[in-house]
Formats: C-alpha cells, structure tokens, sequence
C-alpha cells in the first residue's frame, strides 16, 4: 500500500502580514484534521465557482445575529451562490437588522431571568431586545403583510412569492430577502412557519382578519425545476437542519447527484440526525454523487465561513 | 455557602434482576453528570403527568428508523403526550414500517457506492430499501394523496388537516399519524414539504394533475388555542430542530412560558444553534418560565428516551 | 447486497418493572445508534468473562466523584477486571471518599469566585470542600508517605509498589487502591505526578525532608509481564487519556493486539486525538486484532457504566 | 440592564488579500460565538506577552504529526513560551520527524486491516510507517539511552533531565526537545512512559541490561520553584489531559491562580472531565484567578492554532 504513502504532511507555517489564503494554503500542506479539510472546502468552492455550477447556500442556526450576514450578502451580490435555502429565523434576524435593529456582544453566563424581566433576549453570547422585535421587526412586518393581502386578493402563493412580495415593500437592499431578489437568487424557506414571520402571519390573519394564504409545497416545483435545469450542483451547508435536507432531497427530482459538498458542522454523526450525517452517507441515497467532491469541517461557522470566503475572494480576485 | 453542602454524592449501586427504575433511582442518588440529570428527567416526566399538564412531544432525527416508534405509540396510547411536533422524514420511516417496510441493521463504515448501487439507503448504521420506499410508502401514498384530492374539491388545507386525511386512509392503526388521530394527540408536522410526503406531493401536482393545496402558516392557529388554552405546559425534546423551536415559540400566543422542559440531544450550545441551547437561554425570551422543571440530558435518544420511558411506566403502574 | 438486510430493526418496547437487562435486550433487538451499541458492549463484556480473558480497566474522568467508585469495586470485587490503569485523580478522590470526605450534588453554574472565597471546589456540578481535601487526604497521606519512606530506607520502587505500600497502611477496604490489592487486581497510575498524590509527594520531599523515589518506567516491566503470560486481553476503557493508551501501547511488548475492547466516550475522532479514536484505528497500529470484538458507546459513563454493570451481573448471576 | 447593550455586533466582513490578523479583527468586532473567542484568544496571548508574564503551553493530542510542529517551533524560537508540557507521544512523533522519519496525508476511511498489513499505523486521517517509528525513532532512541546511561552512572535522574539529556544527543536542532533545551524554555512530560520512550525504556532496561532510573515526581520540584519566582503566569491550553492539568494544579505551590488562560478543545464540559472543563470552574479551586484573562474556543486546533499564531505574529511585528 505504499502509493498511499505519496503526500507528506507537510508542517504548517505562519508569518507576519500572512493573508488568509496564504494560511489556507499552508493548511492544505499540511492536508490533515480539520485546518487540511477546510483548505478542501475553498478548494472545492473555487471548483464550484469555476465550473459553473449551481450553487445552493443552506443556513441554519444563527448565523445573521452572529454576524455572518455581510459575508452571506457578499456571496449573494458576487454571484458566488444561486439559491439560498434559510431557516425562518435566520430571515426574521437580518431584516430586523436592516430596518435598524441591532445584537450585542453578551455573555452565555448572564442570568436569563434577570434578562427576561429587562426584556433582552438572548441567543448564546448574542444579545436582542424585545423592543427592537417589536419596533424593527413585527410592527413593519405586520404592515407588509397587510399591503401584500390587499394585492393578492385571495390568491394562494408560494413561500418563495412571499419573499419576493416582502422584499419589494423592504425598504433597503442590506438584507439576504431584499439582495436575492434584486440579485437573482432564489430564496427558499420551508421552514418560514417556524419563526416570527409565522407568529406574525398568525396574528395577521386572526387579529386583522387577514386572509394571506401561503402554500407549503409549492416551492417544490421550482426546486424541481432548478434541478432538472442545472447539471452541475454544489451546496454549501451551514449547519444542517432543514436547510441542509431541503437542497439534498431535491436530488429525487432530476435523479442526480449533488457535485460538491462543503458542510461546516459541530454535529455529530452518531446521533443519526442529518445534521451531523457526513455527505458520504447521502451518496447510498443517490443525493451526492460517488465520486462528487465533499468535505466536511468540524467547526463553528463563524471561524470557518469568514476564512473559507477571504480565501475564496482572493482567489478568484473579486473586489 | 455551607448551605449547597446539603446532598451527598451517592454512589451508584446495580445489582442483578434491578429493575430500570431502581436504576434511575440509583442515579437519582448521585446526583451528578448526565445520569442526575437522566433520573431528573424520569421525575420532571412523573410532575408534568401528576399535574395534569399539557405535554408536547417534538421528534427530530432518525428515530423511528431507529426503533423508537413503538415507545412514541405507548407514549401515544397511554395518553402520556397530548400533542407531537415531528418532522417530515420521521412521520415518513413511521408510515413505511407501518404499511409493511423495513429497517435493518447495518453499519456506519458500510461503502456507500456500493449501496447507492444496491438501491439500499443508509442511515448512519441503519439501512433501508429503495424497494420498500417506493412499494411501502410512494405508491400507497400517491394514493392516499389523489383520494383526499378528490374529496376536497380545491379546499385549502392545513397541514395538521392534511395529516388527518392521511391518517383516515392508512390500513392499520400501528403508526403515528393514525394512532394520534385515534387517541385524540393532536400532530404538527411544520416541514412536511422537506419529507418524502413533500416530493411526492409535488410528483402528485405536476404528474397527476393534482391540485392538493396545503396552508404552510393555518396551524399556527391551533397552536395558538392550544397554548390559550391550558395552563400548564411541558415540553419532551428529543433532538431539537424545527420541532423544538415550533414548540417553544408558540408561546407567544399565549405569553406563558413552558413549566416543563426535558431535552435530549448531544448537539452542543456552543454554536448558537437552537437544538443544543439549553432551557434556561429560553427563559430570556419568556419560551420557558424561569421556575420551570427543567433539564438537558446529554445523550444520544436511543439510550436516553428507553430509560426514562420503562422508568416512567413503572412509577405510573400503567399496563 | 442482499446479504446485508438480514437483522431488521426490532423496535424497543419497555414495560413497568422491566429489569436493566430485559431494557438492553430490546436495545440489542433494534440494534442501532448507541442504543445498540450500549447492547453490544453488555454482550462483548459477557464474553470476556466467559472466555477466561485478561480484562483491563482503565479510568478517566472524575468518575468516582461522579458515584461510579460502587461500581467499579464491585467490578473488583467480583473478580470482573484483573488489571487497572487510572488517573491520579480519581485515586485521589475515591481515598479521600474512604477516609470520611464527601461529594455534593451542585450545579454547572454557581458562582466560581464565591465558591473559591468558600473555599468549595467545583466539578462540573459536584461540589468538594477544601477542608475535606486537607483533612481526608493530604494529612493522612502525609503520614503514609512518612512510614512508606522509613520503611523503604532510600529504596527505589514503581508506582504500582507504591500504591501497594498505600494499600497497606490505609484503614478501609472500601476504597479502589486497597480493594485491588486485597483482590489480586493489578493497579497502574502512570500519571499519579499529576494528582494530589504527586502534589503532596512533592512537599513531603521537600518540606519533611522526604526521599521517597519512584521509578516513572517500571511499571512497564510488569506490564509487559502481563501482556506476555496473556492470551486473550480486553480493555474497558472509560473516558480515554493517558489511562486508554497505557493499556493499548502495551500490545508492544507481546506483539498481541487486544481480542474485546468496549469504549465509553464522548470525545470525537476528528481531532485525532486518543481519547476519541475508535478501536478499528487501533487495528491499523497492531494495538488491537482485526477481528477484535469492538465497540464505541458515544455516551457520559455515569449513563452507560451502570446499566452495563448491571446488566452484566443480572447476566452472570453473581450476587 | 441597558448597560449590557453597549458592544454592537458588527458583521464580519472579508477582502481578497486580506491577512490573518485583519480577519481576526473582523472577528473581535462581531465578537460573539467561536470567532469572538478565537479573536479573544489572540488578544489575550497578545497582553500575556507584553505583561511579561511566564507562559506555559501544554500540548495534548496528535499535534506535531498533524503539522503544528513548525508553529510551535515558532513559538519557542521567539520566545513566546516559557515552559511545554508535553504527552509523551508529540515528543516521540516530532523527534521522529526531525530525525528523518514521515507523516502523510491519508483518510479516515481507509481499511484498517489492509494498513496492518502493510504496515502502515493511522492517526485518523495521518499515515505513517512501522519502519519510519524503527529506524527513524526506536533504534537511535535505544543508542541515546545507552549513552546516557552510561554517562550517569545509576544516578536517578528527573524527566526533564532525561529530557535534556536526549536534547544533547540529538543531531538536530529542528525538534521540539532539543530547541526547548537551546532556547531556555522548560519542557516537562509528565507521561512520558505511556509513549515509545516509555516503550523503549522499558525494553532497554530489560534486554540490553539497562540501568536508567528516572524519577516521576521529581519535576514536580522545579514546577514549584517555576511558580514561586513567578508574580503572572499563562497557560494555552491544546486539547485537555494530563498536559493541561500538570500546569494548573501547581498553582498549590504559591496560592497564586492562572492569571490567563487560552483554552482550545473539541471536548465537552459535561462529563466532567478535565479536558473539557471551562476556566471558570477551575477559579472554584484556585487553579485561575477570578479576574484573569481567559477564553475556550471550541474548535479543533489544526485551524485555530495556526490563525492565533499568525495573527500574534503580525502585531508583535517579529520576523
């Protein structure tokens, strides 16, 4: 088995001034644990990239609040990603920080009912008031959805004309609703119900006898439709959760395999969830490709991401 | 601070023929590490029954391929849950084995090319057919889906609704969704359209025509009388996900914390991510009362959930 | 691959007063995620104890703080493990136990500065008081080097004699150092420097004019002994560490990988570490036999260790 | 409680060409989840070194096999560290390095029979061969221990002067060992017999009639003096075990806590074990002081590492 002794780690090397593609790069020399599987990762975006292919982005976990956003609008606006599949909450906390709300550096050790009675929030170390929930988020929210019932008269929509409904009354382009519509990435969130555009929805309906009708499946023709169009496909996974499964089980429409995987999780494997179910696993369903170029980095997506992107940018020279 | 000198470390004792109880109670002694919270968790159970509070369950991960299904029907039968919260893929493992399909035993370091080829699926070790998938669960509900169609007549429908229809059509009573509908536990299934039930209900649409439309947000509406409603409300998380959160955010409607909170899962509160936060970070934004009975068992479900379920039905007596 | 679908998923049932081993057995029945492993690990300890084989034990973790010391004497005392390979700590904390100290049940989440003006010490939620420590440990320890140093007259011994010359002078049998030594089970510490043993080694030498000595390597001799005068070894290893791979590295001296190996971690592979590496990496290295009888249980050991245990007893009816 | 509303997250974001040290600003002014605390981490080595204060680096896990030899390095080179505590293993893996021997790059899924075969050991997804560990390692190894012993004759050393013994032996200053004992910084290995020096210790003392006798407490003395000459002292912490709880129970030696602490793991605080143990808790027993610098950052150390050093590189502006 000697031809699996070609590659030596080769030790990693850091300098003053080293940019951050340099770094990955040393990480691709040494090529082992997770800094030799991240160096993969950019290798495989710049693939991607390269070959044309389509790009899926799927977020879970709260990566907005935790100041993922601008790098998410980033590849949104340089067309390093076609669609974009988000948990509802995700959504719900970058247009609440575009229209002027705010998260704050707090602690996971603060006492939550002390925060309770302040009305703040708290998301790990991530801090939120209520006040802006209300002021930045459900208020406009509230109006939004009552501006796109007067126009819809009765008409059923799919949760991807939703968001393009929102994002036409958002008042800026600072945020992934508005910046997908405008830039031409589908935004898909079959999950919507499950944050505050849903309990918001909920009100909407109940208390301003509203009649906004939003079909769960519809958007399943569209995915059918990307996939059956599109040859080449990769994903980028941010965290697992429905977002993840969404991208990976439209395989079944065009019965082809996803070509690149890039997965950036802390789950584990062993719990059986898909979160933690490494890409090798989805190729006995048909939904990545044998031979599809996959990586799975074990990390928090707020070291990884920035680094994979820095990294990716100076590569393909985009400013 | 003499006064947290109180409760002493007792160690665990086993002996031969002890039951799963005397276990717990074994570690209720100690007290300490996962298994003080494991026996923590059987007592937060035995309250939330006494009290005659309102009991959600919420289903994420694999866990009726992986043999949890028949502890969820006693849960079911027994009227020791009033109301699941489930994704779409474990409602879908639960209907197939109930209409005839199987899981089997396999292993995580199987070759997945090899598999893909074989038309077997894999689930971290646990390995299913494309065969039974397709003779189990697709067919027969390509239709169920054309006869609900018909009996509708372009009536929008909730999800809830939806899986009320299905149940009344499926044959045998051995699975979740009839066995809710039968007992009177009321079942939400947020992101059936990231399921089996969704590509199939898009294959339904756009190959036969269907016109099947299903409200993403009406359940919300049920949600929300149901959290009117009562009281006092606990919550059996086992894996967190679109269910954990679909639970905690409802409420919202009723601006009462949940009193009760058991959470199984190994995913970890470092990434901010809504499956590994533990209930106290709940208690900020009012989801979990800052009193609560409340705790996090880390361990994977297949260990945990059997504990505390054989525990619980000793303590009940309920045969 | 037909051949792979033979053992289909039994699912688990449990009912009131059903015993540990009767919970396992179902376990055993579906035979997936860590619920079948934590069946399997019951079935490859019942074979080790059948086939006669070698069984090292090997401790890490603050698993007799946590209550497992019960456990892990029985396992002694019933002649189930012939060899111990353990952190300094948990020696420390189990001699402190059996000399009048105690363990607290607490919580992760006191106030770490005011405990230290208490003068409690924390892990992780059991709490210990520093006067415990001195009166129940570092006094009588002291003491008992002391009378080992006078008695040794500058002789230089091993670690294990060591421990042995403890064993001797402490005053209880209840404690894992003299159970091992009344029972005939071996007692390896390769890391007692980094414990109170060594912490107060260190001011006996310095502050008693002490002149204990004693061998960092010797110990190797005697397990090389053991390795060779062995046929079939196995090796329970709890939690990993220096403890796991004392007693894996000693394949070396009898070129003999281990027949059984059950682990109990929560610790990943993707660091490489050891305490997370699986046993099949083991194979790669000669540390274990290819056809090993092998498992990991990704599990807290204050979970798994006691229904293994118990299970194990109920099994072979020893009482 | 508005005055924890004061530090806005802002959104990271990234540029082609832009350093480590840049993205590590971006990631302090987000400041929240892992890439906070890996930027926290920076500016904490960054005051340690301008405080002057005396810093330890304990090193756990299979860190010079996986390229961090070379950073590490670095950091004894520039004197950015005071004192190693080392596994036994990093120190076998990196002499063996220096004397020749390689690592290469390989997989986690490869047949671990088929290496066994071949030779070949594993480190999760690091290769390296049975000759390399001979000639590379074992066999100079075996020729230092005779002239060291020859040199000391029946003198009982300590393991640091074993240590620096070795470091005068070997022909190569590119080693973790030997560049210690060039650039004046302290190296300990507590462990040292559970690794291949152990290993072969133990076989020259038995075949080849060897007479080395190395004392394992003995350290524990210079530790103490380490700790008494010493008003400010650090600690970054690589991957837990017996490394990092060498450092911090020596604070018993001068009552005087930690007074910062990096700390970067996979490992979970809920079992109990040390390698998982957050700062904080060890403030309870006097190991950190309640006011120091401190941080975990859960990630794996092949990508966290690197970032840190190369960023603290930048600011201190040394070449």
């Amino acid at each position: 088995m000697d031809y699996l002794l070609t590659d030596r780690v080769k030790p990693v090397e850091v300098w003053p001034k080293m940019t951050v593609n340099e770094l990955v790069h040393q990480m691709k020399g040494a090529g082992v644990f997770m800094g030799g599987n991240l160096a993969k990762a950019v290798d495989i975006y710049e693939r991607m990239v390269n070959d044309g292919a389509y790009i899926f982005l799927s977020l879970a976990g709260a990566l907005t609040p935790a100041g993922m956003r601008k790098i998410i609008l980033t590849l949104i606006k340089k067309k390093l990603v076609n669609a974009i599949v988000s948990t509802g909450a995700n959504l719900v906390h970058d247009t609440m920080e575009a229209l002027g709300g705010s998260f704050y550096q707090g602690s996971p050790y603060l006492d939550d009912s002390q925060l309770y009675d302040a009305k703040i929030d708290r998301i790990y170390d991530i801090l939120v008031t209520e006040k802006d929930f209300t002021e930045k988020f459900d208020n406009p929210i509230l109006e939004i959805y009552a501006d796109i019932d007067r126009s819809l008269k009765g008409k059923v929509i799919s949760i991807n004309e939703l968001l393009i409904e929102i994002a036409k009354r958002l008042p800026t382009s600072d945020c992934i609703i508005k910046a997908c519509y405008e830039h031409g990435v589908k935004l898909f969130c079959p999950t919507i119900a499950d944050s505050v555009f849903g309990l918001q929805m909920a009100i909407y309906n109940r208390l301003h006898n509203g009649n906004l009708r939003v079909d769960a499946f519809e958007d399943l023709q569209e995915m059918w439709d990307i996939r059956e169009r599109n040859e080449r496909v990769g994903a980028v996974v941010l965290g697992g959760g429905v977002p993840k499964n969404y991208v990976f089980q439209s395989f079944f429409f065009s019965n082809k395999g996803l070509d690149y995987v890039i997965q950036i999780t802390l789950d584990r494997p062993e719990t059986g969830g898909l979160s933690g179910a490494p890409p090798h696993e989805a190729v006995s369903w048909g939904k990545v490709k044998p031979d599809a170029n996959k990586v799975v980095v074990v990390c928090e997506v707020t070291i990884a991401l920035p680094i994979i992107v820095a990294a990716l940018l100076e590569r393909l020279d985009k400013k």
